[in-house]
């Protein structure tokens, strides 16, 4: 039994707790599976003769071989070879491949339990190793619950009127802690095996109560999974990969959750909040400079080819701004590249990237994304957008007139001519593009919040100290 | 019988010959009816306190009363009346109100054929001016059926493989001509009274046969209207005005089409093509500088709108993109009031915006629309992506989970929280929001063809002379 | 005797009281002379058969005959002819043409000398129009004294730790004030008749000693002007109009200036410090909106020139980038049309500008001009950074070198070449082009204070309002 | 004797053969001086604790110890730590330290000689490395010649009317060759030991005359340096680092020049120019990763400082600012380290940074550097451009009024606040920020030829390959 195929039948045991639409849904169901089928890649890749030197690596735990997914990095070459795979995933997904933030999850809270261990004499890291070679050697799939739902945002999780709107702890028991409260936008929660909670902020002595870090399956009890269903459009004839997979967020609510000791890898370490929020949130703008680039990749081919269609593959402006598309996709890789290199290995043996040029990437990303589809529609022209359904191109009575009239480019049969602008409809003209310009702002923390971040960890002084130097100013 | 209702009436007595989705449909089609109650803004202008004094005009034809939008413009002053009206109703509409484009293309044909009569002794201008008339006294709604195929974009219309890739004339006879071909991205083609077909570029002498203009009934024999149907989701209990309206394209076929004399504006006199294409383009491109601002009406309130209900309403990054939307509002509203302050009347009689401006400010607003769409999502957060179903607000399992995690800012109940979210979902992250990202890059042409039509007309010898001057440099 | 001889003669009669490089010197130093050749450009205007219907108005105060910047306007077409007379006499300058900012002061001070009477029963308005007929008639050149030094910008004026930091009334006298202070970035004033002072900011009661407004002659017992002299390079054989002009500015320093009561127009009136500080502000910006395209005239002459010098001149990247300022100058242009259109007549008969539109404007050209450097030096090439001195070209040694080596197009003379290249270099590559990439910011306010004026003015209750319609949210 | 008073005492043994300003003039004139001043930087690092580590590194031809800044990179180490060292060398001198050029034009002719050799049967890489070994026994200081004047730049080398716009070989000769021309923009010539000469671009059959490579020593018989000098603005009172040191750039004629074969690298192998060129271009674009980085630190510290002495530095719109200036920095290093982490052998034996990155880098400097000096303008405000003559600031009569006025925030002394804002305008708003404003741009190459050589170089086909399998197109 393949990976994948492990993956489906945990998967399709488990109860039904999933809503769409106002439906109760299990997971065998069709939106359910277009989720699957973006898993797959991952899985598939381990037996991928071109990408299985990647996919598989020796865990640090065990010296055995598992999925490069569910390994943490020790060194520089493990965030290299997790970059570099990720950006070729995604590139066959035609976006994202949604099996990162599980790894980036798992990495982040092995160093914050060692942390937490050592400085306040707490048990979690064993407990949480434990836990990875259970993952690893199931080769599960993850989901990471962190963005808490934040009520007022110029509040603190303690100051909100209804304590809930932050994950919390509620009980604590001899054998575990009860938990309440939601996360959202939980990518994959619906077909992820796991639910993996970070803390989503940094929090203060009075909000101890949510600072909590834990793992649970996703169908346990009085987890409901509130989602939404993601995918380009559903084709009939012209039967496409890109088509064939979809995406599924949830808002997860945690209705009096019960979560055993040994899944528990926080609970009230206040000071320790912070710290875990931004190891997930390195970890996940690291990943970004894989994907993002692999997002870009696409937008790169889409533009040259439909310009090729078009008959104007030479015009200038349309080259620049290949060349723009090309740069914005290795600069952030650059910088992914450049965070692996001069990361440093922290004390529990993981290894963490440099957050200045995670975060340097992942904003760079987020904020061209959307002039990535600006170009990519300018590039276009109004097709994508007025384009006659699929249905129409083999409507006996007027098939032959959108044969003729898809006609550009000679020597491009109208079903590729067909087949390229209704890819790139529901690539950038399409409820799926709208889902996927907010991720590309927001996924992983948006662009405001890598300012933040690099701004309160830049070494300012030192570039104050250059000036006074050439100024002649004494302290 | 409102204007409304007569507009309406006239729709429904018309024949079938709309394809969408594999099926040919009646005008009685809901997703046709969508497309009318957009119109129906512009028809209900007329009787509304707020906006009759400017919806309704003085004919220069006849100096009867009729609607604004079926009026030529004879002065500044009606170019400025229709330029707020059209910010208006857009508002209004939260988006295009579809009802400028057939206004443009009068205005163009009125002037293009008085210059054709007055150089080349032909008789289009009192024709015209009937035609007019008719449409006047009617009230119509009309499409604008610019844009052709074009095939080969580095070819010109003779030199296309096939030549109906551009719209011709096949037959010249004693009542009227014949064309075929087609016209694509006719926005409210199936929902229009008639299409009024005019050039789509400049052409040389052996265009001849493509240099044609004329209107014709929606339904007339030969045609079919292949065509894609937009609207913001659905509601079924969050009912919303925005909601209610939609918006279709065709691509407009001409299988061998009689068009009569007495509508036909221009037939073979291929050295007025372009001109009637750039007059089209003018005050299509003015229009623009009426309804862009309204959109970014609608971002700036939903901008500022989620920042109040996220609790962030003060925070200084998001005043400063506020502030920028309105100086892009203005900006382009600025160019269309000096568009309409520096145009020139035309022989005519017909009131011409100053190019230069009108395209200076369909340009700021294609090079920015993305970027609107950019800061309502940083503002806006990751919930219009990722927001349950309507539906799911209203299953009882979970309406409480729903209700409670709904909660941002204390003092916004649950259920406007869930309007502007769903709001903004519809309006920034939908396939909905993929059309008029596209649309806003395209229609009335994309920034590029405003680069040319500036670079082009602008007086580049003057700023020379001004640096020879300054330099010191004679001829 | 022409109206520059006169206000020449007037100048050199002053008291020698201005500072440069160590020294004091008298009006008839060379750097002084150069900025009264920038003032004579629009002084002889007024005779100039170009221009003179615009430099010549009648005087709303006697009917007579008067210099157009010696007037304040009285309706939209005295400030489209401002706006311009504006732009042509900055592109004959190259640049500032430095007489806008007094015609803005006085524009100002005649509406808020009339709102303090009206509201307060002060006696300021009729004195003011007493001083203005005496400034018409002698057709004086007046300088604006607005920006305070400012201290710790985070301190209002009573609260700095030296009450100087903002200039204030010292002492009431029967006959007149006493001030002490200093404004800073004071263009012109040392070769000014007047200097005219208004508040630079909005104040709480406890500034009332620093709300003032009062004209004084430039030459005045205590005031220093302690000043910079910029000009292009100095020529010896390239002589060129451009290197004939420059300009200075002062720290203006009052040291106990006694200004008797018939010349000064606020005192302690605190509630209007603010209304005049943007009166000036607004009619500041608007004149931003004729001399910023007139710099980027020149922008966009000497980009096409040095193009077509390189041979480069049908380069598509550059015949965009050319069309990129032409929208940016006809933006900037069209948004002082729209202000002069939109404006509004004030209770003193003096007529605004629309405060949306002129803050709309400056903003833009402020936000672009380091993009117009960036535009003309890409274009250009390194040369104008780099090529030998003017006196090396006549060094018979090596001259042949370089007439040899500055060939570039064949049919351009190497002088011809040597020009060009050396007016880029002194326009955009010098000490004079670092003074007006620092102007193009912060002249009449930077782009953060336009954005300020722009948030905090706008309608947003509208757009909010638009948005509450369309997603069926009730108040 | 330390290696710069060796260098210094080489210098003023040479010929006078520069000529600034219409004199001739020899290497002991002060502004050579201030040249050799910036120099000074990397010959004094060698023995400097903080940086020797990577100053001297041990040569691949002798092993011995030699210094960075002549040693041809042997790994991806090497090219670290030149990236590395340049960045804080560059940071030291607040700009351009100048030593990197003749470093990347040895790396170049390396790797074609080699290639040339290999091809050819040329025996142009012996030749060069027992130049190299002269070239680091004797630590020379070289300069790159590599741009020509071009001419018409619509036309090859070939069909110019004067045949020496671009340098050419008009003799060869039984011990060496005769050369023409001149190359341009050649920073430092006047100070270098050496200068060598490289192509400036691809060639055909019909170039091969001007494809030419050889160094010869600055003062040879024939050549005439026409030269320009740049420095800061000097300083009588407040003298500081940053005023001591200068460039010099010239026009380099080469007037029947003789270069024994020794010195000969390239002759007539067309083949290669365009080799050679792209190789130096690559290395020099790398080095760019590593200074543009320090002068983008040296506007975050100015920018941050400026602030704080204006009271302003939490402003939030300046530390976005400062994030943004950050970021830049940090994407221009990271291109520069991901070039040095995926570079390549060649067959030389010398490391090639990726081209890729190498070009992505220095495409991302230059077209940020004229945003980097907005947002320093737009931080410090006017003072940069109005401030008086530090002459003024010691004249008894006025320096109290100066001291009193330049206060801003309280706790910084007048002295700190005049050596601040005077820094700034050295570094900013002066005719030396106009020189580095054009070559930050063109320096290393313009950002349209980083985009030409990434387009060019990038595998297009793969990412259309993605597209089509992702829509479903077979080829």
């Amino acid at each position: 039994m393949s990976s994948y195929e492990a993956y489906k039948e945990r998967l399709l045991k488990m109860k039904p707790n999933i809503y769409v639409g106002g439906e109760k849904i299990g997971r065998n169901d069709p939106r359910v599976e277009a989720g699957m089928n973006m898993i797959r890649v991952s899985y598939d890749a381990e037996t991928d003769p071109q990408f299985k030197d990647k996919a598989i690596v020796k865990s640090s735990l065990t010296g055995k071989n598992i999925s490069l997914y569910t390994h943490v990095p020790q060194n520089t070459e493990d965030l290299l070879k997790r970059q570099k795979l990720t950006r070729d995933l995604c590139g066959l997904c035609g976006g994202c491949f949604q099996r990162c933030m599980a790894n980036d999850t798992i990495s982040g809270i092995s160093i914050a339990t060692k942390e937490m261990d050592d400085d306040l004499g707490t048990e979690y890291h064993q407990r949480f190793f434990n836990y990875l070679k259970y993952y690893q050697k199931n080769n599960l799939c993850g989901n990471a619950g962190q963005t808490d739902i934040k009520g007022d945002r110029s509040k603190r999780p303690h100051e909100q009127v209804d304590p809930d709107l932050y994950l919390r702890v509620v009980e604590k028991r001899k054998d575990g802690i009860v938990v309440c409260g939601s996360k959202a936008h939980n990518t994959i929660a619906p077909y992820a095996d796991e639910i993996i909670v970070v803390p989503t902020r940094a929090m203060t002595k009075d909000d101890a109560d949510w600072a909590v870090s834990f793992a649970i399956p996703s169908d346990a009890e009085g987890i409901s999974l509130i989602a939404r269903a993601s995918q380009p459009r559903a084709r009939t004839h012209i039967k496409a990969p890109f088509n064939e997979r979809g995406v599924m967020d949830s808002l997860t609510v945690f209705d009096n959750v019960f979560v055993p000791w040994e899944r528990v890898f926080m609970c009230g370490e206040w000071q320790y909040a912070g710290r875990l929020a931004l190891l997930f949130a390195n970890y996940h703008r690291f990943s970004y400079c894989g994907c993002k680039p692999a997002m870009t990749d696409v937008f790169i081919g889409a533009t040259a080819m439909v310009a090729e269609y078009n008959g104007v593959g030479n015009a200038p402006h349309i080259k620049d701004d290949l060349a723009k598309l090309m740069v914005t996709a290795e600069l952030v890789y650059a910088a992914g590249i450049a965070a692996a290199v001069t990361g440093k290995k922290s004390s529990s043996g993981t290894f963490e990237p440099n957050f200045m040029y995670s975060n340097a990437g992942r904003y760079h990303a987020g904020v061209n994304i959307f002039h990535e589809y600006d170009i990519l529609s300018a590039t276009a022209g109004g097709w994508p957008a007025t384009m006659p359904y699929e249905e129409d191109f083999y409507n006996k009575d007027i098939k032959g007139f959108l044969d003729k009239y898809s006609m550009r480019k000679p020597g491009i049969s109208a079903e590729d001519q067909h087949r390229l602008f209704r890819f790139i409809s529901d690539f950038s003209c399409s409820a799926w593009s709208g889902v996927w310009q907010y991720a590309g702002v927001h996924g992983g923390g948006s662009p405001i919040m890598e300012m933040i971040g690099i701004r309160s960890n830049y070494d300012l002084k030192a570039k104050k100290d250059l000036v006074k130097h050439l100024a002649g100013i004494k302290d």
